[in-house]
């Protein structure tokens, strides 16, 4: 997307074989800082995924499998081999819960199986341009499904922009390029369809305040940033006319796992009749997850989080604030699981689905058993 | 209430006459210092109420009370008549929508009418320790009335504590002492019950990390700070078994006014049939207000509350971080409004009724009409 006038991903190359290099968007001195940082060694793919200057799946996984190209131009000739496996096992090792890094990963290993060093080279590239050119593609497409449901709801008010409200970050930044819930976002804007965002500011962590409102701004689209408690009183007074979160986990009866405070706004949404959508790639479903509710684990952070604010000081530089007197305990949840019945539909890649077994059965026909058997 | 086992209000007077004078908690400086303060002269009094060192209904009218006797010992003989005339105005002008101040202004207007500027001095006095001593008997009896709930909480599961979801801050240090909401938990509490207390941090002015948790802490309560997005993922996991939160103001339909975010708390609070709390005391009603949600106004706040947070730094010192980036902007609505069918009840000095017209005019027959014609 955009930043000041020029299209940028969150991850790509630059020169000419065999110069080329990495760069990534470090996302940690967002958003008061936009820095390009080049990853020239193993080394600095792995520090780049393990202090999170890269975050999200979709980008941690495109960053792992550009990381087996750069591993594999700096891997000796006569130890190649022996180099490679190092370098998947390190890279695994970064964020060993992040599913598409092994997934990426395993893609990689596959592909360059049995090649040569330089045969190598050239084709881990192309496989890491493939991967981080589908992972852009499948958000396009969320864009494009859910522009269908923001261009039906501005015909039926002409007269004024269309209200979107979103929590946390699920936008380009998240991702290679467009993101999940900002996708159709962005799909309308870019058409001409005039759009409006309440970005919740999320904390503990502040993905809105920072993220999402850096984002929107870089390319243009109008949006004010709200305490994450003024949502329900926008709902009631009919200043929100869809609400898109992504998902951070799916499962295949419809519960959505993602970032907590979600739920609230689902219930606030259901209230107040205001449609509740979740956007997610096909890969954020798991299909194996009987009951989201039930079976999704939730996440304990630490609750520094919570007695701290990090921001920008008015002097110069970055600090964080205790909001709390000392001595004071805190919780930190990180996820909740909205339930099924208070979402409207998924937008994916493949299309727009009810929030059910059955709704998600017509898009994954392959995935879902829609047998009297569950 | 307690600070550091020392019994303490947020307003008093100490030594003996005609050397008395007038002390006062500065609540700016919380929750990083605790800072007593020296009410010398009625500039001093009239500071403290526009600069908020003393905030919240109840104890805004018992500090400008005390200000008419801080006038009157200052007044000049000759000219006491005319000087007190403007003590009131300038009293009045310090906070001009709080209902209390004009209320108590009025009280001691009426008590020294007439009298000479000596008698003045020991009626204000008495006045003013009247109405302190007023707020802090209706406060006690809130906390009488919420902790027979609490009580019955605490008989069905004597194996854990009472778990208390609290918004904002509504205790000791918006009163004279003990609180609305917290004036329950309070009482319970120095009964011998064991209670926790979530804490919402209550964003963008963060009242409940700041103040909630200061006092909680001081008394010796326990409990956790959480924010504000994580009530609703507690009570979906049995976390909470009641929520009380405090209100700015009760429509006689029984919908309330309170922080901005209460709303979505009530709303998560009936999905997972917790029962929903609001205590306050009676001057609270506006029993001229026929539907609070369509006809208490909503103040909105500068956007600059969302753009930063306030805290202690740790080299020391307090500052405020900007949490979004440069230009963008927020909005920042103060309140919201809980419909009544969201509210299981009211915790009144009077006592505890249902949240509607009826059940209102059980406790207040005199000022809501029950008959047809509504």
């Amino acid at each position: 997307m955009l930043v000041q006038g020029k299209k940028y991903r969150t991850i790509w190359t630059e020169g000419e074989s065999p110069d080329e290099q990495l760069f990534i968007i470090d996302q940690t001195a967002l958003p008061h800082e936009f820095r390009i940082v080049c990853l020239h060694s193993l080394d600095d793919v792995c520090r780049a995924i393990r202090n999170m200057l890269v975050r999200g799946a979709g980008l941690i996984g495109a960053t792992a499998a550009y990381g087996v190209w750069v591993a594999a131009r700096q891997a000796p000739e006569p130890l190649f081999t022996m180099f490679m496996e190092q370098a998947y096992d390190v890279l695994r090792r970064t964020r060993p819960t992040a599913v598409n890094l092994a997934w990426a990963l395993e893609r990689q290993k596959k592909r360059i199986a049995g090649l040569s060093r330089d045969e190598a080279v050239r084709a881990s590239l192309e496989e890491a341009r493939a991967i981080a050119d589908g992972d852009a593609e499948c958000c396009w497409r969320i864009g494009q499904h859910g522009l269908g449901l923001l261009r039906k709801i501005a015909l039926t008010h002409p007269d004024r922009p269309v209200e979107i409200l979103t929590h946390c970050n699920a936008g380009w930044l998240a991702f290679v390029d467009y993101g999940s819930a900002l996708a159709p976002v962005y799909a309308a804007f870019d058409e001409g369809i005039p759009v409006h965002v309440w970005v919740d500011e999320t904390r503990p962590r502040g993905q809105g305040a920072a993220l999402t409102s850096w984002e929107l701004s870089r390319h243009g689209v109008p949006h004010d940033v709200i305490a994450d408690n003024a949502g329900g009183h926008l709902m009631q007074h009919n200043m929100v006319d869809v609400v898109i979160t992504g998902a951070d986990r799916v499962a295949r009866n419809g519960d959505a796992a993602n970032k907590i405070g979600t739920y609230l706004k689902a219930l606030a949404a259901a209230d107040n009749h205001v449609p509740f959508y979740v956007a997610l790639p096909s890969s954020t479903f798991d299909f194996g997850m009987k009951d989201g509710l039930q079976g999704i684990p939730i996440e304990e952070r630490s609750p520094e989080e919570v007695l701290y604010a990090e921001g920008a000081l008015d002097t110069g530089g970055i600090a964080r604030v205790r909001l709390c007197p000392e001595g004071v305990h805190a919780r930190n949840w990180a996820f909740d699981v909205t339930p099924a019945r208070l979402i409207t539909g998924f937008i994916t890649d493949r299309g727009v689905c009810p929030a059910s077994r059955e709704g998600i059965a017509t898009l994954y026909p392959e995935c879902v058993m829609t047998s009297a058997g569950e």
